[in-house]
């Protein structure tokens, strides 16, 4: 059984890794702690890995914590910036942290189906749906993506996809990042999707992700925290270390 | 058998109407007519219904000279303006005109459906997929959709679509028309497709429509040969004015 | 103000229901009542309309109580005999009773929407989508739709969509009912889903419906409440006698 | 310049093959060859590799013309039983043959990430949409598909996808091949469309390929020839042993 502690135990997500860690058969849930609790290696109550489902301002403080604690931390953010990274790196010699900005599984497939079709396909754009709460647009998967396919046209010798376009006062080509076009969709009905489009003369390929509850997270949570142990010590980011996907 | 002339009938479009036309065992051709040859009643040879797949330049002469040899006339063709309308108009008191931007059945009942759904759902927005080398984006097809929804949405009292985006540096939210969030994709591999999405909380309802062969214009075509003499005399707009649809 | 009482009003329905109600400017929750009590005029308070989320095999008796204490009467089910319904009639002189089989309202449009679209395809097919909990396919949704379908091609003079189909020793074709082809998805993620196909040569008309949250009923369950008394006294079946829809 | 020979060049398939090897800068058409010519070190021209897209009956024979001349050759069939494989391996000594049943880089790239899915999803499903005239269901695509998943779950322990179903006298819930369900849909409108459907709580994973053209063979076609000479000599099978994929 690995020893867990989950960190923002109270909170939304939280809550439903308490769950999740309690149902895992290998899994000891032995610390919840929330931010009235102090972050310690008494408090931490011999975890080997910590899950930080608190926010951005307070997750480096977090991470270092357990570092000095000798435990692993899995944080789930998409916060952080470079300077963030820098700021923890040092304190992680002995220890691992793992920082995932998507713990949905089927997002990181299809980021990872992007990345491998992309050198294969003439044209490629990426929609993405959420909810109209959301306040930025495009998500930052979608942003990814268009990173990732960018990335692998260019290793590929490609250029931008085709694009006749010469009239398009209104902005309906959406945004142009990396050199690929995203749009981003609001309405009510979804909470998260993706939708990434690759075309060659007659033929398409589709890689879609919907998820419609928080639940679609929780794999990825208890994935990780099975698994974080293999990697090697310092920081690493996405989901996608810790799953077993054929060398690229 | 009802007689048909086909004007433009070397052109990409006009000879697959020849070829519908001789398939239609109601419908007789009685005329193929191209860029050489003088519109008139010897030369329309006793049609009743002539199918004109020009060009929009050219187009209202068209419709001038049958109404003149008494022929009604239908016109595939997207770019009238309110003028082109105007001029022809007083010509149309004993034939008709019936001018048609898009003949693909499943375009107009997407349409017409985008009209019966929009009072029902909080959210809706329009994304159109074309091949890269169209010159113009949103399509008129998406942009008449927009402003459908939008009549739809302001006859029932709703307003816009809830939409909390603050950040959109790139645009990705797409054009705004008449409301309505309208987004185009340009990718290969794709001739003509439109999917409309509706949404509330816990639902969505999609209409969409793909068309790959210019195949699919041609019931259309045939579809408003047959019944173009049950409309009124004067100038028609769409081919559901020719299709028995419920009234709204 | 509207007064309403809802039967079932602890049940997983039934607590959303009364949520919904009280969401509601114009409705007045006026009773809320469960197995443990009677329901007579006196339980319901004057409740003009009541909304039954029960089990089919009470409702025909809580139809009657309504009709009793002159209320009418919205019950959710998809289970009522035609025994059942002749059973109920008589006492329904003077009141309305309205059975409701799906109060999704994207759900009823797509119904709708495939209605009128049979005619004018060559093809038709359905697939629903369901969590794998469920113990009977295809949904009772997806039948109706395929009946639906049927009646409206038989109308136009449509036969069997075409099929060559001569292997197929595994049943990949799936459930032909009323001579249309349903197909039953069935995987973790789905709540409930149907994708309505239309096809003609060279182009394709999807009508597509996913529901993720039960939240999705209430807008239907509100709109029934508010609109069930402009219907005749009697029994009514559907939530389509309620919406403003175009006459067929 | 790699010089190409084309066999069945005035077929459907292989007079596009003509023009594909024409408009590729680095390989030259040497041999054009249909049934009445003979298949000899002469007639090849010196091509370093044949394709052929003649049919099953013969394709042995071919393969074993060009095995003797010393040419690679690329076959395009599906149709190929193990005796015939056996039969023509002992003369692949010195050549390679390549063995593709499906050309369309979109459906060997779907049939891959399903494979590298499969692991990771409770459920999964198969789909498959083509035009009406085929004679088979379901499709040797969509069969291989439903192999590649079952094996990964295998591997991975994981059983069949969950599903409570009692009650399905029509048979909706479709084939049941390796233990992965596999839907067929006939209708006019599809060429050959494949949809891979996974599932987990709260998410799900599509990946969809349409074709829509014999066109998107075309780029497979070109890919296999220019790649062929680096497999080793012998028998190889489908198009992803010459695509530059990450190693499984």
């Amino acid at each position: 059984m690995k020893k867990i502690a989950v960190i923002g135990a109270e909170g939304r997500m939280g809550s439903q890794v308490v769950r999740a860690v309690n149902a895992a058969d290998d899994l000891e849930l032995v610390a919840e702690l929330d931010r009235n609790d102090d972050l310690t290696a008494e408090t931490l109550n011999g975890a080997e890995v910590a899950i930080d489902f608190t926010n951005p301002q307070v997750s480096q403080a977090h991470v270092l914590a357990c570092a000095m604690a000798g435990c692993d931390v899995i944080v789930g953010t998409s916060g952080w910036s470079e300077a963030d990274t820098k700021f923890v790196l040092p304190a992680l010699e002995k220890t691992r942290a793992l920082i995932v900005p998507n713990f949905a599984i089927s997002a990181v497939l299809a980021m990872r189906f992007a990345a491998e079709a992309a050198r294969y396909f003439e044209s490629a754009e990426v929609i993405e749906m959420h909810h109209p709460d959301k306040l930025d647009a495009p998500s930052g998967t979608a942003a990814h993506t268009a990173q990732v396919i960018s990335e692998a046209r260019k290793e590929a010798g490609l250029g931008d996809s085709p694009d006749a376009t010469e009239y398009d006062e209104d902005g309906a080509r959406g945004a142009k990042l990396h050199g690929v076009h995203v749009h981003a969709v609001r309405a009510r009905g979804y909470m998260a999707s993706e939708e990434i489009i690759f075309g060659n003369a007659g033929e398409t390929l589709i890689v879609r992700t919907d998820t419609t509850d928080r639940a679609c997270y929780m794999p990825g949570v208890v994935l990780a925290a099975r698994n974080i142990h293999r990697l090697s010590t310092g920081l690493h980011i996405g989901l996608d270390t810790v799953m077993d996907l054929p060398n690229e």
